[in-house]
Formats: C-alpha cells, sequence, structure tokens
C-alpha cells in the first residue's frame, strides 16, 4: 500500500446527498476497475460505455452525464467533476499531493535481502520488497512498498517510489520512477494540485535506458509491458499504459493517459499527446507530434502526424 | 552573494579611455538595473530605450548604438560587445566562467537549521540559508549562500546553487537549479565561455517536477513566477523569466533571454527561441517552436508556431 | 580495456566454415579501424568502398554484399547479419549486454590520485586513471578504467564509465556517459538486446552542461571533437561522431552513427536521424528534424529540414 487511506462513510462525506445506504468507501478508483465500496468519477462522454457498466455505487460527475450511469450508482452532481475529485482524494488520501520525501529511508540490512548485492550508499524504505538475483547501483534509492522481482539490475542514481517492477527487468542509471505526475485544475487565481494514488507497473524483461521519468498514475497506474524498451530521456506521464514488446527512441514524451498497444516502435523526440489510443504494430517516425487515436499497423510522421505517404508527398510538394 | 567581487577603477580598467571621474565598479548589471557605479552593456537596438534610461555612468556599446546611451554616461566602444564583456566579467568577478564544485560542502549541522528536516547524505555549503519546516530529501547537494524558505520540500538528488526560492515551494527529485548557462562567443578558432554572475529567483508556490534544468542568468537573472508549476524535464535556459500561475507541461525547452507572461500554458515538448516576449493569458500547443513575439492572449500552434486556426487550416489543406 | 575478451579461434567458432588458416579472434571491430586478427561486419551498401578496403581477415556479411569484400577475406554468410553479430559479441566480450553495476567502486585513496580534489561521497572504480589538477564534485561515480585527463572539472552527481576524456574538459553537474545505448534486434516475439563494447571519446576543452547522456558506441566508439559545446539535456547515442568547435544547444537529439563535421551549431531541440553525414560549418536551426545528408556550409531548419530559404518560403505561403 503506498498511500494511507482513512476510511469514511459516503452518508458523512455528502451529507446533504439522500443517501440510504451504508457504505463505508474504500478508495478511489477509475470507471473499470472500482468495486461497489470504491468511489469514482466520471468527466468524459469518452467513457461512457465505461460508465454504463462501472460496479460503484457512488460516483463523481456532471449534470450532463449522469445519465449514462448505472440507476443503482448514487451520483454526486458537480461542475467541475475534477476540482471535485482532488478535493475529495485529499480528504481520503494522505499525502499524495506532494512528493515529501520517504521518512524511513535507511542503509539495507543484509540478511533482509538475501542475494540481492547492493552497490554504495544505497537508501531502502520501509516494506521494500526485492527479489533474489537482484542487482542495485549506487547511491540508488527505493521507496517504501516499493516491489522489485528476481534477477533485476538497477543501475546507480535511481530513485523508484510507488512502484512494482517484475522480473529480469533492467533499469540504467538516473532514472526516476513513480513520481506525482503534472496534474492542476487551473482555477482563476491559482492553480490547484491533483493529487496522484496511483502507481506504477513495470513488466517483466523492460529495459529502460538513462535519464528517464515515469509519473505514477493520478487514480488509475502507470504501466510499462513486457519485454518494452525505452531509449535515454524519455519522458512517460500519469496514467499512460504502454504495451509489450514495444521501442520507444530517445526523448520521447508521452502525454497523461494514451494508451499505446503491442510491438509499436517510436522515433526519437516524437510527442504523444493525452488521452489518445495508439493501436498495435504502429510506426511512429522520429520528430512525429501524434494528436489524434491511430489504427493497428499503421505508419505515421510528421506534426501533426499523418501516414507516411501522405508526409512523404506534402514535403515533396512544398519544396518544388 | 554567490560571485566574489574584485572591486576596480574604471580608469584603471580602460586606460585608454580620457575618463575624469574616480568610479569604483561596484558590479556588472543590465541596462534597467545598473545603479550609477555598475558597468553595463548595450548590444542590441531592440534595447535601445532600455539604454536611454540606464542609470549606469559607463557602458560597453558599439559605435552604432552609442547615441541611445545618456550623455552623462561614459562609453566603452568596441566592436564585439559580448566579447568585451566577457573579458571585463571574468576580469571582476571570481571563477563565474566554469563551474567549480563548492569546497564548503558538508554534512547540515541540525542546530543551526531548526525545524528542518534532513535526508540522508545532505550536503550543505558555507552561508546556506533553509526556512522553518522546509524538508531536504536524500543525497540532495545545496551550494553556498542558497537561500531557501518557508515549508518547502526539495526532493532527492536535487542540486541547487546561486539561487533564491521562496516560501511553500516543491522541487521534486533530480531536478537541477542555478548551473551556468550556455553562453559562448563562436571565434573563429575556439569558444570562448560567457562567464555567468546572475542567479534563479524562484518565487513562492512554484513546483517543479523532475529532472528539469534551469540555468542561472549570465548577467541579468533567471526567474519563476509565483504559483507557476513546471513538469518533468523541461530546460530553462539563462534570463528567462516566466511569469505567475504558468502551466509548463513535459520536455519543454525555453532558449535564453525570453520573457514569459503571467497565465500561460505551454504544451509538451513546444521549445521557445531566445530574446521573445510572450505576452499574458497565451496558450502555447504542445510539439510547437515559438520564434516571434506573441501577444496577449493568443492561442498558438505549429513550427512555426502560428494562430491555432491557422494551424488547422494548414494542415486541413495539406491533407486533402 | 573496458570488456573483458575470451580469445576464440575462427574454426572454432565457425566450424562449419572451411577455413584453412589458424585465426585467434583478438576482437570485433568496424570495417574500417579492425586489424587482421580482428572480426568485422558488413550490412549495408553504404559501406561497399570501406568494405573493399578492409584489413579484417574474416567478416559477417549477406549473400548480396559479399562481393565487395576482399577475396582474402572470409566471409560469414549470414541472413541477418546484425542478429549474427550480437551473438558473436555475446560469446566474445563478456557482460555487455546489460550494464551491470561496477562492483569495483570505493572511496578514492588520496595518494593514489596525485593534485586531484575529490568532493564528498565520490565513487572510483580500479584502473580509473585522472590527470593532476583535476576537480570531481560530490556524489559523482566513476567506473573500472575510466581514464580523465588534466585540469578537467566533473560536477556533481555525474556517472561515468566506458569512457576516454582529455584535458581541461568541463562536466557538468548531473551528466550520464558512457552507458549501453539503445540497440535491439526486433524479433518477431522478442527484442534481443545489442551488446556495446565501444567506449566514449571526449577530446580536449569539451565542455558538456548538465543532464546530458551520451551512450559508448556499440562495435565502434562514440566521439566529441575538441573544444565542442554541449548545452543541458542533450542526448547522443553510440556510435555518434561530433566534430570540433561545435555547438550544440540545449535537448538537441543525436540517433546512433550520424557523424557531424567541425563548426557545426545545432539549435535547440533539434533531432538528426541515424547514419547520416552532416558536413563541417553546417548550421541547423531550432526544432529542426534532419533526415538526410547535409553538405558543407549548409544553413538547414525545419521538418524534415530544408535550406533555410526554402522553410522560409514554404511558411510565408502556407500563412497566405
Amino acid at each position: 500500500m503506498f498511500f494511507k487511506i482513512k476510511k469514511i462513510n459516503l452518508k458523512k462525506l455528502y451529507p446533504l446527498l439522500k443517501i440510504e445506504k451504508d457504505i463505508t468507501i474504500k478508495g478511489i478508483k477509475p470507471l473499470t476497475t472500482a468495486k461497489a465500496d470504491d468511489l469514482t468519477f466520471f468527466d468524459s462522454i469518452k467513457y461512457k460505455s465505461d460508465a454504463s457498466l462501472t460496479k460503484s455505487e457512488a460516483c463523481i460527475t456532471s449534470q450532463k452525464l449522469e445519465k449514462f450511469l448505472p440507476k443503482t450508482t448514487y451520483k454526486i452532481i458537480v461542475k467541475n467533476v475534477l476540482f471535485e475529485l482532488s478535493k475529495v482524494v485529499n480528504k481520503i488520501y494522505v499525502n499524495a499531493d506532494v512528493d515529501y520525501p520517504d521518512k524511513s529511508l535507511k542503509k539495507p540490512i543484509n540478511n533482509k535481502f538475501k542475494d540481492v548485492k547492493f552497490g554504495n550508499n544505497v537508501l531502502i524504505g520501509k516494506n521494500v520488497k526485492i527479489g533474489k538475483g537482484s542487482q542495485i547501483g549506487s547511491n540508488t534509492i527505493i521507496e517504501q512498498a516499493v516491489n522489485i522481482g528476481q534477477n533485476c539490475v538497477i543501475g546507480h542514481n535511481v530513485i523508484i517510489k510507488n512502484t512494482i517492477i517484475g522480473d529480469n527487468v533492467v533499469i540504467q542509471d538516473n532514472n526516476k520512477i513513480g513520481q506525482k505526475g503534472f496534474g492542476f485544475i487551473p482555477l482563476k487565481d491559482k492553480n490547484i494540485k491533483f493529487p496522484h494514488i496511483g502507481k506504477v507497473i513495470i513488466k517483466n524483461n523492460v529495459e529502460i535506458a538513462t535519464g528517464c521519468t515515469i509519473d505514477r498514475g493520478s487514480i488509475d497506474d502507470t504501466e510499462i509491458g513486457n519485454n518494452t524498451y525505452l531509449d535515454n530521456q524519455v519522458h512517460v506521464a500519469h496514467n499512460v499504459k504502454i504495451g509489450s514488446n514495444c521501442m520507444i527512441a530517445g526523448q520521447v514524451g508521452f502525454a497523461g493517459s494514451s494508451i499505446i498497444g503491442n510491438n509499436v516502435s517510436i522515433g526519437g523526440q516524437a510527442g504523444i499527446s493525452g488521452h489518445l489510443k495508439i493501436g498495435n504494430n504502429v510506426k511512429i517516425g522520429g520528430g512525429s507530434g501524434v494528436v489524434k487515436d491511430i489504427e493497428d499497423g499503421q505508419i505515421v510522421m510528421g506534426y501533426p502526424a499523418v501516414q507516411l505517404k501522405d508526409f512523404l508527398k506534402r514535403n515533396k510538394n512544398s519544396n518544388e
């Protein structure tokens, strides 16, 4: 568990709503993964089918969207769904809006981590688990409750928090994984920080080069699929899900909440906008700016990214 | 004081000039902030109105520009203003052309920093001030004379030098703030390093995500305004001034000396060229390359960045 | 020597080939630098003149390309040259496919490094050499066999491995140099990691700002020429060779194996594709995406980059 939860009764949280049932909120989850006693939220027509199937008994939403939710779900109707969500997350979760440095960090105790090799000056938080055969480089910091699998190689100067890592994963020097993402609600006088209660999940055989930043999810999780490789200085924002067997070249950036399929290759410095769906077996040329969903098997390039043949044609014309 | 100054008499510095007055140079400052006994410089017609109002009694400039300066200002006429400036900065300021590691770094003494929480292996230089309620993560280095306000949260692995930070500022892991900027005078045989004597000023309530680099000013300062938020891997070059309440997404880059207004939002991977003026309430789309000044309230996108409606039209045409 | 070599007889390595001569493979090198007893490889028609002049007596190549090699060279004919190459590199070189943290790291012994100043918590591997007058910042890690010249300034938090550095080099904080590059052979089920046995060579008077990543070569070396300056967050991939007196602005990215001439200046956020040749005295505008070779003295801009005059014309037309 990465964030402490204060269990609150739904009636107490929203006293003005006519709630008959006695529901103790266990946590806050996205529409698709919320269970009956998780609070959820629904802020965009894009997710209307997820909304209709949610198991949650309580959902923050707007007047316009409430009709898509199941009849049995209590609707908390507000004007600004994300603003209300950020307020209620802060009521239920402790310290999720600012990354306070972990105060439980200590030098690793060798008899706790059998068959794990540590470099110099490593710092480990409480309840960290590291599988046998793994190696941790010098000056690396692993904060509380992080879980690392077997036979992993973690380089020097890496910082990991709020993250679950599979087996045979290689994380080279100077990667920063699991920190709070960039989520703000822009209000007139002052931007409000959106708390982040998700985590990062890195599957088996992933390799991450040097100087990448992978933010944890806000409500959902950020995920890197099996056998996917990231080059240097890649930026992965909150809630992004990258599939298996992908190759992401240097300085690529993913804005929040995009979903990338399997066997996708992305050239250097390309940017993927937020809330997009990129299919399987897609190839994205270096320097591209992707602003629309891409179907399976497409090859795209350009800013904004278009089919490769259109990109080549466009540039041929403009040079003649 | 971040850089030691050798006080030199103007007559001694420029013996060939006919200088009657006895002026001891106190420092080197931009046209607008120089006082009578600061040396200043004037190298571009762009700054002619600043030149006409300068209080400095001695200014390095060119034959073409000298007429815009006040009559009472001594003019040091040279062919290459910045080259002369770099030479005189090196004569007056010590060690400003190379970032020598601070030799005064030591573990923090707890009774000197009351109500400040330190992680492991923190190193602090002499004359550092940290306000009460602030927290400093592990492996973080704060070089001499840095000033940090109250209730700040500084993450792990952060390096701060030549910087003044306000209250309630959050600086996440692995940010590098206050290092020498990228200033060189390209000469035929060898590039000459331009010394950097400015600082970084970070105002209240700023939040900086992970892996950013914010260079100190060359002669002027670099500034981040109140309540402005920077995402991961943002690069802020020397002398850039970002206003209040701005939101700067991941991997954005600012070239030197640009001035950004208040309430500006900039999408991921956008680049802002040097010496530009971006107004208030401007929105710049992700991936844009901004090469011209932008007026208040504009929405721009593209490379080069144009009005959003023109960007959409241009791309519609080229795809049909 | 950065990687241990197992000396293997060519007959034993390829028992099915009819090899009369008794050749013990000393190492694996590119076509141009291989000596008689180095194994080499030839995978693209682009390198046919190098192939015809190679001194190597054994070369991995394809059926289509073998005719360009000298008659005296043994040809190892395969379908996928790089896949075979990766397999044989792994047989001959130890631990080149994953960057295991150096286990020989220790605090520096002062009487071994005369006239070298170390900050706090520095870690040095075995057989490291550092020239007199050099300074090393705090928390910096220098892995085994790295060679640093005289009067260098290395900042805090730097990690250097598999690298040879000249004199008077400045490497500011948080640079990561010599790590494994991003080389993979995409196979259907699983990407195969390409081992990296090259190094990084940084010549005299180079200055590298903050947060750069410079990968070591795969088979060849990565090189930065005399008096070249790199700004913050620059990414240099494997085998890239940058000439002398170049100025590379912030967030520029170089894909693998490109060769950059002397006196080249590159604006911020530009990207240079792989396997290109950029001439001397070239200027590349900020944000450009270079996808073709560029001849000496050209000024280019755009994505894809074209002559500056064409870039200006193209954008004028599309805005009218």
